[in-house]
């Protein structure tokens, strides 16, 4: 009865190689059938883009524990869309991505292609969940995050998520997790985003820097103050994204 | 007293060679400044991504009318991120987007680089407002929805926008527009997404196409309603994608 058993897709946006990919599948519970489909290259910072106007191959990989692995020549949403074309043999139950080395707290799911799948899975219908720890390196220890990750991952196969909603789940490094919040992002923006330099012949060019400024440091109720508090943040992200409060204001202003 | 004057930021995810950012300029206003920022290249699908881990450069160009206009070697974000770090005189009044050569309404909001560039500026607390067309050809007619956007460019220099809130304006082709609603994206997705070719030496590769589905056809306050009654549609967008209406729910089954 194997077409009975849950159906996972999992990808990421720091390639079928990063270490934080294997952690997610090593959270999978047993008796479930996985499938990762990953970017054959790192895509950080490529948000919800895909690829028009190139061709896009998958190459299959050795599987890992029980996992089928494939890499595909695209970016995150790229993976996504094409599992569910030209991989998956049944509509998964879960998308999962992750886990991303590096933060996707605050207005930075706007930026994050582990987001962009995410939200790629929750437009098809799928109840989709985003794992990111707030360390980049390559090294970064998973460990203490990963009961959490499984204990989440369970649930999300018994009741899945309420429709046109996925989860940003950010998880805080070098620390024991105090628990748990579902909150919502803590606005903000980034400042001081770009370093200058000369090249040999004396042209400028610039390079992406910067640092995230939270607009909002007194807030309780956000992903950036549960993550200081060494709590995982989870916040519910809308697919659909009409600001539909301010439809009616706005209708006087603009309809004719 | 050239500080006074509002300051508009242009720019576009179909590069700066592009003939629909050339017929937004020409929407503007007297008595503004104009400063168009555009990709180099074509960049369309690039949703919100950023260029990470590679230089930009930035290439100052002709003037266009009264517009000083500049290429980057990067994404619509990119875009708007160097211009407000190193381009901008002074923080801009509005940032404009577009006019796309092809569609942005539905769920293509999510794709959309054109889109992209107009949640930055909302980001960085700026009025921002983008338009498309609803034609993909480089010769696509842009006169008929025309002077729609001027008038509605004035009157977002006059009120502005709700904090966090920004537009998605999207044109019927081919017709003169009978007027504008303000609206809600109608849901839906994508499907038969890829067409599947065989290499000269026999391995497979893919290429996107795909159609459009609308979830909602029988919806008559939607985007895609209104373009069918060949409508400007206005779809106010957020630029937090927090779902907070079942944070509360999701609390009760996830808060450790």
């Amino acid at each position: 009865m194997i077409e009975t058993r849950p159906l996972i897709l999992i990808t990421n946006d720091d390639s079928v190689q990063a270490p934080g990919l294997l952690r997610l599948i090593d959270c999978m519970p047993q008796n479930v059938d996985i499938i990762a489909v990953a970017p054959a290259e790192p895509h950080s910072g490529q948000s919800s883009a895909i690829t028009v106007g190139a061709p896009l191959r998958i190459k299959a990989l050795p599987d890992y524990g029980n996992a089928r692995m494939f890499a595909v020549t695209g970016t995150p949403v790229d993976c996504v869309k094409i599992a569910m074309h030209a991989i998956v043999p049944r509509k998964p139950d879960l998308v999962l991505a992750g886990i991303n080395h590096g933060s996707n707290s605050g207005c930075n799911v706007v930026y994050s292609g582990t987001m962009g799948a995410v939200l790629e899975g929750c437009t098809e219908g799928i109840a989709s969940c985003g794992f990111s720890l707030l360390h980049h390196s390559w090294q970064a220890d998973f460990t203490m995050g990963m009961p959490f990750i499984s204990e989440m991952v369970k649930k999300l196969i018994k009741d899945g998520l309420p429709e046109g909603v996925c989860l940003n789940v950010n998880i805080p490094a070098r620390v024991e997790p105090k628990g748990i919040r579902v909150c919502r992002a803590a606005k903000g923006y980034w400042t001081d985003e770009y370093e200058k330099y000369s090249d040999p012949s004396g042209n400028p060019f610039y390079w992406l820097t910067g640092r995230f400024v939270n607009s909002e440091p007194n807030a309780t109720d956000t992903d950036e103050y549960w993550l200081s508090q060494e709590y995982i943040s989870v916040v519910p992200v809308a697919c659909d994204m009409t600001a539909a409060q301010p439809i009616d204001f706005l209708a006087k202003r603009f309809d004719k």
